[in-house]
């Protein structure tokens, strides 16, 4: 059998946490990156009027298409056709048909580790070659220009995640530009994840194709736009790859889900509905790196986006998963093992996902410092 | 670049006709397989419910998963585990993850020609082989175990689907059992595709898992349940593969749509409701085998179940393409060109689906006799 993929083991604190739940405990699940708050009124509202008169059929919203090339043109300056957009049943599927289309098969491929687990599965599942580039605090856990310079040989692709999953670290624009100039220089493709853009709590996020033509772009309407369950994501194809990603498309998945694509597009127009969510993220995010440290977790990646504190446990475990498991049965707070994210240092991490109530955040952070407190003591 | 994958013509086909219907004409879309009924009332209820109360995050319904259970214990008298049961964005993502946890790269996978173009183009994206083996008329355009039998060396796989794609065709239980008997002997593992199941017109079709415990078995809510945009499918894995299919479908597409799930599972009580569609369709597939021999159209495949006519036309073109594109422009009905089915002898035979009202088969074979009479006069 083959043995090129591995599971999330987060599912598994998360089913534990579900039973914990079924017991009556009163469970605080930050295992997950998913915001608990829901899709934004107008976009529910426009659900129930589609459910009601349409039936739905395969079908690619002309509209969120147009509306997405807006969305580009307002955010970045960045200049788009509809043709290249192609929307999917989340980011997941866009990531395929970038690494399907994109590559020639056996085709090396760079990503950061620690990095969003589905990367190099992903990655392996197609047949191309994941080359982990070990990263830590110096370059904010991201790949860098000079890291891709000095690879020899070249990759084919990288995969660069900005925000990131599990740091929530942000590129800053002049260092997405160079890593643009010298993937351009050397004929590297990038695939951009820019599934946090919009969740920022300082500099915005630059977006790839201000500076690379030739990349891939991908997004989703799951974490800014707070549409999890909806499955709908997108990628921008570069020109010269819309029509083989296209065909992809059509073969591996046919359309996208309908309901979630109309009612996306009145997302697009909740800024302020929006905005109140990332104002949540950043009361909870403060409230974590205050408390944090007290707690004797001083070694956290610096959370620019995204809703994630990346933490050092590797004073108290070497083990990260049963680290999860035995503060999940203890406090009831779930989080994910660092394992998930980094197979080679990730032992001694843990991730703990912000995007539920500041209340929740508050409750979590009284039984965290206790609990920390004992195994200090220990 | 990649040239591992054909588009779909009748996308282009479909295209065209919606420019000729936003020019005014008016259109009756039978080029693709998509019920124009829309999800039954209790669904489309339920979904309002859901979309009031429930924030909607990343989720595989537990009770879907036992209610596919018992429509298995029902149906087939076959038993599985709800384990095994895993919910994925259509049928598409379904046949993926058969294919990449079913099989080694490289493995051969059989298959019938003509048939579903995704099947052989995902089989090649996941870095499988597809062996297209030439059905006839002889074996209702089916795999027929004797085939499977002389198959020298063996496949690693066959793809099978009854009611098939694109001729409608039913393989009799005692064949499939035949087919399931070799499978078993020669260890070849099967994946049946059977998303037309419930939309038969003589007996119904029976499922692999009666007869080899080893298949992976496909479906969807898109044809019988009439749920084409809620993209939602599933694939009962089999035991021993169970484990890595879930670890691809989580890396490789999270989870299928929460809304449709919900709304899936009251569907799956509609039997009242759906059984009138395939009444209609009952009433249009008689309709059009009635019409089209006298249309000079003789050479018809045994649309058994399905919703679809495999109609030659080798004596009017060798373009099926050209074929249908002429056809829409004079007669505004779109079909789909046989070439998307069968690369070697597609191009002289056309797909109708009759997937639409009776008013809209009456009145496509109207145009269509006028049509087919000036043709033949030419």
């Amino acid at each position: 059998m083959s043995t090129r993929i591995e599971p999330f083991r987060a599912i598994a604190i998360s089913e534990l946490a579900h039973r914990l739940k079924a017991e009556g405990k009163s469970v605080i699940h930050m295992e997950f990156g998913q915001p608990s708050t829901g899709a934004p009124q107008a976009a529910i509202q426009t659900a129930h009027a589609v459910l009601d008169s349409d039936a739905m059929g395969y079908w690619e919203s002309p509209a969120l298409r147009e509306r997405i090339v807006r969305h580009y043109q307002e955010r970045y300056r960045v200049e788009i056709t509809p043709e290249r957009v192609i929307l999917t049943a989340g980011a997941s599927p866009a990531l395929l048909l970038s690494m399907l289309s994109g590559f020639e098969p056996g085709a090396r491929i760079a990503m950061a580790r620690p990095g969003y687990v589905a990367y190099r599965n992903t990655v392996r599942a197609v047949h191309l070659e994941p080359v982990e580039i070990d990263c830590g605090p110096d370059t904010r856990f991201q790949l860098s220009a000079s890291m891709i310079e000095a690879m020899n040989p070249a990759p084919a692709g990288i995969i660069i995640a900005s925000p990131a999953n599990p740091t929530g670290t942000i590129l800053p624009p002049d260092e997405l530009e160079a890593i643009a100039k010298v993937c351009r220089e050397r004929s590297i493709r990038i695939i951009s994840d820019e599934i946090y853009h919009g969740l920022s709590y300082g500099m915005p996020a630059a977006c790839a194709l201000q500076f690379n033509e030739s990349a891939f772009v991908v997004n989703s309407f799951s974490k800014y736009y707070s549409m999890v369950g909806w499955r709908l994501g997108w990628v921008v194809a570069p020109a010269d790859r819309v029509e083989l990603a296209r065909a992809y498309r059509g073969n591996l998945f046919l359309t996208a889900p309908s309901l979630s694509q109309h009612a996306a597009l009145s997302a697009m127009d909740c800024e302020g509905e929006l905005q109140a969510h990332v104002e949540t993220y950043r009361v909870n995010r403060e409230a974590l790196l205050e408390a944090l440290p007290a707690m004797g977790l001083n070694s956290i990646a610096p959370p620019d986006g995204a809703f994630y504190v990346w933490a050092d446990i590797g004073h108290l475990t070497d083990d990260s998963m049963a680290f999860c498991e035995r503060l999940l049965r203890e406090t009831c707070v779930a989080t994910a093992p660092g394992v998930d994210f980094d197979p080679v240092n990730g032992h001694r991490f843990i991730r703990l996902s912000f995007a539920v109530s500041t209340h929740e955040v508050r409750e979590a952070i009284a039984r965290l410092r206790t609990w920390f407190a004992a195994q200090l003591r220990r």
